[in-house]
């Protein structure tokens, strides 16, 4: 299945206007999903659309909820998601946290009642978009152990930042604080395919390669043992802790349990603005010397040019806004099923091959 | 070689005091060093005061150095570290950062022309002393490669922070982002240990186990690959390119080279006061409900009962505290050349056996 990254885009947008969101909301919430395809993540892009739609259909995702600073004060605000759909509180916090790091330099955006956040790199690209430094984090459902047990006690609690810069686009991170995010594991396992031995426990704690096995009988392994585990615990307290979020088992599950229930996650947004403390055109520059640096390491024999964080989905990015995107079986499968649910004539959406001859 | 941490204490301020530094400053400084120590990270205590002295005689380091800010809004301030000894610049930042947190919620303090901070941790801790969070990174001059190069360009680059609780003590998490800090592979090289494959990689990037090759003919691993690279990078950017401190390999090295010469590494401190954006008491519940999930947790068979960051840490503090600290061989000769290079009698400061007996 083929698709241009502008009708995905559209899709998006016109399933969630389906879904009864505002215009705006649904425009925002396209753009993060979109991205997400575009930059190659493939696991939280458009297929998340139809359990995001499940959910919004059953209520506890609210089509009409508004996120709104309920505290605030220069350099900081406490958003209340008002269980919409998590990327659009995510693109609204985000923009409150610039607005305030514009003026002082750095701002602290908290959220409570949110939902599940799709990729948080993106809320930090929005950052960085507008000359900022940005920092996104959310927390997850448990699917995570602390390392020497057998049982999840934190999300795979992404941390994200991106750092503008002139010459060459943003460099960005988006990490699971985890091995590696639950839904390679899900894609192993739908595949089949054996993973590697350090992503996984069973329930006895041991590591394992066998995918089959998560979720019902294994869990993720935190990235780096004690160092991934404790910068879950950062984003836990960033996230939830601060902001008065649901935390640890009281997260509610995007995908299973009661859908009408809202998931109560937490996030954290900080943005700082390099203007502020001095100059943005000498901030940039050095980024951009940094960037050159890395690029010049020289590569082990044989190997790959070196490259920074977000490069490889920023070049990804580029070409299939000129080629436009191929969707894996997975991907498809729930793009049609997003068609299903809203009435969309996916017809008018996917590329014909003869449109992609005339390229 | 045993000693009391008092004593420990009293002879790294004492021999600051013998190089010139005013009391206030050789008291934070002691207090760094030997909490580091206390800790049972004895790469970052007592074991680095003899370096120390040799660049306070060279010049390098400014005994008389007075960090002070240079810009500053009500959430951020730019120090410049005046050469000053990294332990006397950070305590100085942090408590900048405190201080404005507790009217803004948060606040950042960038700095240049620092020194080698020693434990970031220890910084980090302050803030969690005085009821905040606390994030304190720094820079240094580059021993770790990017994923799939052979030449180190960044530093370990440490990632630290804080966070209160109010029945247990602070989380602390203190991690360099290379797999390794280079002060184990260093400890490994003198013992003629092996290390495990992930640390280093020699000079045509392939993964060893020879620790021997470190400095010389290997550096640092990232730690979990992309993801600590990554890390490293936001820490460079947030120490150095916000700070307009030295970058990368502009980075002085405190051991080797010119001791003349100001090492200008670069670092950042961040407090967030949770009573500004609620009450500090609901916080600390929060947090104290999280450690006692945490130690609920149950651990693999046979395994030890499942800790937060730094709970081991405080625990070999209270230990050391009671029964004094049995200093190994490497540190033990480190202290007696700070003795020698310093004419501090270093049987004033150790515990004689019968102390110990007494106690």
């Amino acid at each position: 299945m083929s698709i241009s990254s502008a009708s995905l885009r559209r899709f998006i947008n016109d399933a969630l206007l389906e879904a009864g969101l505002p215009a705006d909301h649904a425009e925002s919430a396209a753009d993060i999903l979109a991205t997400a395809d575009e930059f190659g993540v493939s696991t939280h892009g458009v297929k998340l659309l139809a359990g995001y739609l499940k959910r919004l259909k059953a209520g506890g995702t609210r089509s009409q909820g508004r996120p709104h600073v309920i505290k605030e004060g220069p350099a900081w605000a406490l958003v209340d998601g008002d269980a919409a759909l998590g990327a659009v509180t995510g693109v609204f916090s985000m923009q409150v946290a610039i607005a305030k790091a514009g003026s002082t330099g750095i701002a602290y955006v908290g959220v409570r009642n949110g939902g599940h956040f799709a990729a948080v790199g993106c809320y930090s690209l929005m950052a960085a978009h507008a000359g900022l430094i940005g920092i996104s984090v959310a927390n997850d459902i448990p699917s995570v152990v602390a390392p020497g047990s057998r049982k999840a006690v934190l999300g795979t609690n992404p941390f994200s930042y991106a750092l503008p810069a002139s010459r060459h686009p943003p460099i960005l991170l988006d990490m699971a604080t985890s091995a590696a995010a639950g839904g390679k594991v899900y894609q192993a396992r739908m595949l089949g395919k054996p993973i590697p031995d350090n992503w996984i426990v069973d329930l006895d704690g041991r590591p394992t390669t066998d995918a089959s096995l998560y979720p019902e009988k294994a869990s993720l392994a935190p990235a780096a043992g004690h160092k991934g585990f404790g910068l879950a615990l950062l984003v836990e307290a960033l996230a939830a802790l601060v902001s008065g979020a649901a935390a640890t088992w009281g997260v509610g599950s995007w995908m299973i349990g009661d859908l009408a229930r809202p998931t109560e996650h937490g996030a954290a947004f900080i943005a700082m603005d390099p203007a502020v403390f001095g100059g943005r055109k000498e901030f940039l520059e050095r980024v951009d010397a940094l960037i050159d640096e890395i690029h010049a390491a020289p590569p082990v024999e044989g190997g790959d040019p070196i490259i920074v964080p977000g490069e490889r989905e920023h070049a990804h990015q580029a070409r299939v806004r000129r080629e436009g995107l191929v969707l894996s079986p997975d991907v498809a499968e729930n793009l049609a099923l997003a068609a299903q649910m809203t009435g969309l004539a996916l017809s008018q959406y996917l590329s014909s091959p003869a449109s992609h001859d005339r390229r």
